[in-house]
């Protein structure tokens, strides 16, 4: 690998496409609208955004962003679409992870040239795994720190997502350790308000954990929502250690890079990744950063488990997407050179025991954490039976053998297949 | 003003509309798929986001964003489009920008019943004012840290953008100080990378600074982009402080609200909001956040100057678009009930001389800062008379003179007006 950085894009212009190209380099490294004397050309070699590839796409009739209609660009051979790749050299920023987003996602997606304008992916040199340690867990730490050997983490999702008194929390708490839980997260949006303050929350929860641990042996893993500012989400994370948490969870859109990097170096138990406002950055073809870019960052910022939806979940994301972005978090982020960075993908949103054939068969492995809300909680059996139906679908998926196979000598598994189904 | 957050939204539906914003309503409050017995009527009442008003827009056959194929809605009936106002009780999560971004801009982005979902504006019960301090010096304070008491702050961009070395840079900014300049920035893809360390930087540009104001009384104010991480972040601007430098800078979206917010709290000069990446927010009519919600939070976590690009700026921001966001900048937070918040909107991205009417004429006043990159250092006359031109304009604006008229006995404005028209 170079010692380049290297970014790829989707984009869309009505001008000339090797223009566009050059003023999208420009204007991320050397560029001004009028060319100073100063920038000579040893300086452009140095330090200009090189255009490493032009792959044309189609030609569309219209186009997909509107453009400013006082620039009214002759437009009649239509909008050319293209994939783009740039590289940079580290030497313009260093391994900075807030001045490569500025590099490779900043002004460029105001450009006038561009009708559609998408980062795609990021290769990185290996300076940035010298400079940021990534997840301190992933996903043996993970494994470790929850007592979870094989298989995935079954977890669900505290919810009423807002309402429930620490003391609430803590009784469905106490109703899924007891239903053989591996993990069980707060929702996104349940971190230190006035009705559920965090450090009520953990002193709530916290002591039947350990008591459920010091029973089984089995340390349930508890994501506790700590997204706040920066001395108050340290403080949060130091009372969730000191009360024997392993677990803490941001929201890292809402927090931001420089955010979530500090608490890393903080952090002494696995850092949960939600990617509520995902849909921000993914829901246009036409512009916003694939997640095949936007997870680097994360696991470079060091989170252990990231957001991935599900399959057939209650949001827009297509299958395929799911599962493409599960299998990118399993890719070492340098090849041979450098730890693999991997992290755990978290499969949430309308999940059940019914997508468990399909996860696996896509994913080809269970290193993840299976989240659910109602598939767990509506269970006709209630919690007990709704964690084993999952058990088992990913039992009977390793083993090879359909659920529906596998539902006639597993009751619970049968009943979330008809319930869920 | 109540106690709730109000969040203003324009959507797209295939889905009936009152169905569809329910969904949304009840997935960024206490939604899940199945509803669980535990989500009583009381916790609804209290804990729901509440659905304030619905106005419908146009149906649109087509989709703006993309559905997902295998949920086929039926939509027969076209796209509807309509402005939605959702609220949320304070207790929810309290006055915290981090978790209040995940309620009004989390993973509503995602869902499914939406063709379009964008935040448009937001407003923010008095409670977040006591937790957020805001800007420190706001316009008021960079006056008197940059000794210019009226008319804007002529500023400009160091150029190249990156690859001078700090002595280029020092030599670059000596002769802008010459110049008659009040405020100077690096770019915001100039940080801390190898070829121009910070340290280095400070070290080249502020005995120059420094000289220059022991001559004139007047300390011009440079913006040293600190962006990176926390606690790099913090040791620089220690660093500008101790050597006498009245301005940081750092690029926001990079950053992220919890790292600009706690950079503000340790923060003793003015801090310059650089909004590199609002393409994403903004490009496209039918997904992101607009400006009115967008730099309300930016506000609220502590930047002095916020960009907002300019008139016939090289991007793809409309001037209508330009003027209300600077507009924006300028109107108190809380109404009466708290310190205005006001911000100065910085002015960038192609300017010269000859937008300096317009822009006069459209906001009504002088608070800004005027930044021209080409539009100084192209001045046929040079820099000096490239920054006279500008104050040229702004001074015959102020009195309501043409610039047409105002040139024919300033030479420097005669100029800059037909070499930049």
């Amino acid at each position: 690998m170079s010692d380049r950085i290297h970014a790829h894009y989707f984009v869309e212009t009505p001008y000339d496409l090797e223009h566009a190209t050059q003023v999208m380099a420009g204007e991320q490294s050397s560029g001004t609208f009028t060319r100073l004397a100063s920038e000579t050309d040893a300086l452009r070699e140095a330090h200009g955004a090189r255009v490493e590839s032009i792959q044309h796409l189609e030609v569309v009739d219209h186009p997909s962003l509107p453009l400013r209609a006082d620039l009214a660009p002759t437009a009649r051979h239509g909008y050319q679409r293209a994939l783009v790749e740039l590289s940079w050299s580290l030497v313009n920023f260093g391994p900075s992870l807030p001045n490569l987003v500025s590099t490779v996602a900043g002004n460029l997606f105001e450009l006038k040239e561009f009708s559609g304008l998408r980062l795609l992916d990021l290769e990185l040199p290996p300076a940035f795994a010298d400079a940021y340690p990534g997840p301190r867990f992933g996903t043996a730490g993970t494994r470790r720190l929850s007592g979870v050997g094989q298989g995935p983490l079954i977890g669900t999702i505290v919810k009423p997502s807002v309402g429930l008194t620490p003391a609430q929390t803590a009784e469905m708490v106490c109703q899924l350790l007891d239903g053989g839980i591996d993990f069980i997260k707060d929702d996104e949006l349940q971190a230190n308000g006035p009705h559920s303050p965090l450090k009520a929350r953990v002193d709530a929860i916290m002591p039947l954990v350990n008591a459920h641990a010091e029973r089984t042996g089995k340390k349930v893993m508890y994501a506790f929502n700590i997204s706040g500012d920066i001395d108050e989400m340290r403080e949060h994370h130091d009372y969730v250690v000191a009360a024997g948490g392993t677990c803490v969870m941001v929201a890292i859109n809402s927090i931001g890079l420089a955010g979530v990097t500090h608490l890393r170096r903080h952090c002494q138990v696995a850092l949960h990744g939600h990617r509520a406002g995902w849909g921000l950055y993914s829901r246009s073809p036409h512009i916003g950063i694939g997640f095949a870019a936007y997870h680097k960052l994360w696991r470079l910022a060091g989170v252990d488990h990231i957001h991935v939806n599900g399959l057939r979940n209650k949001f827009s994301e297509a299958d395929d997407s799911v599962i493409a972005s599960a299998r990118a978090c399993q890719v070492p982020l340098f090849g041979a050179s450098a730890p693999d960075y991997t992290v755990m993908p978290v499969f949430s949103s309308g999940q059940s025991a019914t997508q468990v054939a399909d996860t696996h068969a896509a994913l080809g492995n269970s290193d993840l954490i299976y989240c659910c809300g109602g598939g767990i909680m509506a269970h006709p059996g209630g919690i007990a039976d709704g964690v084993a139906s999952l058990r088992q679908a990913w039992e009977a998926a390793a083993a090879g053998i359909a659920p529906e196979v596998y539902s006639r000598d597993h009751i619970e598994l049968a009943q979330a297949m008809e319930t869920f189904r």
